[in-house]
């Protein structure tokens, strides 16, 4: 009788430069995050293995700790499944940690909330080495009115006025937010935003209209109406892929 | 009579990301970034103009604060030619300053010193958006051996060993080192290294040195032995070029 591995559910830890991919999720043989780690599982375990991530990330954006799991037969320790996964990926691509966890672990089921970050130079010339790691506004932010106007949005609220495409999820669009801070050292503006979940393209409309209050073109009142509208049409503002980090995934 | 406009002398402060240009120096068609500020200078004046760097970069080698210089007809304020320039070159090259200056300025041959960086990375895992700006060291380096180690080279020396074409230069390979520094945050160390000059490789195959000694595999004592040796095959390690960043050139 042949010995049968045992299952292991497989918890990564995941960094990469979202300007090397079209995004997390695979599309056919386009160069994502996705499929790129499970080309390296195959070549690890020799099989085809399939991985969840705990939500998409769009083209150009950045992840330093996006969290994926997956289910294969226990093979490696965690640290040398690290090393085996890094191998066999891209540089742009970095598995920072790799755990057993428990059959139910589900990296998106599981979650309760993120982190994410977006960075902002607003000094007049970018630096070239800062290219595609943040957006570029070449005029000053004003971070007070900006944090005034996002401590309206803290708590549990309908964001539908901040997801890019509502029929694309079926489900709520009423989400809660813990955290928003804006931080600067000299011309470079970090958000930091954290909340139980993130609707499509929530963080960039959200950086989108805060953008504007920096600029003096929006007040908090005005940002509050267009949260009270609930309706896209009423923010028509988007913040680039590519300043847009991905930071923590939270589990109990 | 026509009225002949007035040649003016241009100083540049121009930073750059190595990684996108096969070095600083033209080589026929190849993208340089020399190349890259002469087409955007013909598009600005429509007539071809040479400038001078205060010296060459290798292929990958970044620059924070690189000088160069050149001749034109008074056309620009130094404000607009900024713009002007900024607007015809690619985003991984920036002009951050124009000034006028007098004929007599010369960008590499009235330098007075220069200012390198070196970037190292001696964590485990090199974070996706470190890749093309550190050195990825896997095993933490000693800093105080390195700065002790650093600190026999400071002042007047023959850097005849630190030079990897001694021939590609036909002048001393005396020069004076006025600071090395290293510092540290997290897995990020930082050399700083100033000096009245620098030799072809030189702070690159000193950074291979260091990073021996960082790893216990050189001590001072040694580094002292290879500097007196005055040849190149006492001293075989040179660091990428990747985490090397010219930061300033020093004029009076």
């Amino acid at each position: 009788m042949k010995h049968e591995p045992r299952i292991q559910n497989h918890k990564l830890i995941v960094a990469y430069d979202g300007s090397q991919f079209e995004g997390w999720q695979i599309q056919g043989s386009k160069p994502t995050v996705q499929l790129a780690i499970e080309n390296a599982l195959t070549k690890c375990w020799k099989q085809a293995i399939r991985i969840h991530g705990s939500g998409r990330t769009d083209a150009g954006v950045h992840a330093l700790g996006q969290v994926a799991h997956f289910h294969a037969p226990l093979k490696f320790t965690p640290q040398t499944c690290r090393a085996a996964l890094n191998n066999n990926l891209p540089a742009a691509i970095r598995i920072t940690k790799v755990s057993h966890v428990p059959t139910s672990f589900h990296s998106r089921f599981s979650t309760t909330g993120k982190e994410y970050r977006y960075q902002v130079f607003d000094g007049e010339i970018l630096p070239p080495l800062d290219l595609g790691r943040y957006w570029h506004l070449p005029r000053r932010l004003d971070l007070a009115a900006m944090q005034k106007a996002a401590t309206n949005l803290l708590g549990t609220h309908d964001f539908a006025s901040f997801t890019s495409n509502p029929g694309y999820q079926r489900q709520s669009t009423i989400r809660t937010i813990h955290h928003i801070s804006f931080t600067r050292k000299g011309p470079r503006v970090t958000l930091v935003i954290r909340g139980n979940g993130f609707l499509f393209r929530m963080v960039r409309n959200l950086m989108g209209a805060f953008a504007k209050v920096g600029h003096g073109r929006l007040d908090a009142v005005a940002v509050k109406k267009i949260l009270e509208a609930k309706s896209r049409a009423a923010a028509p503002y988007t913040a680039p892929a590519h300043g847009l980090y991905l930071s923590k995934v939270f589990y109990n």
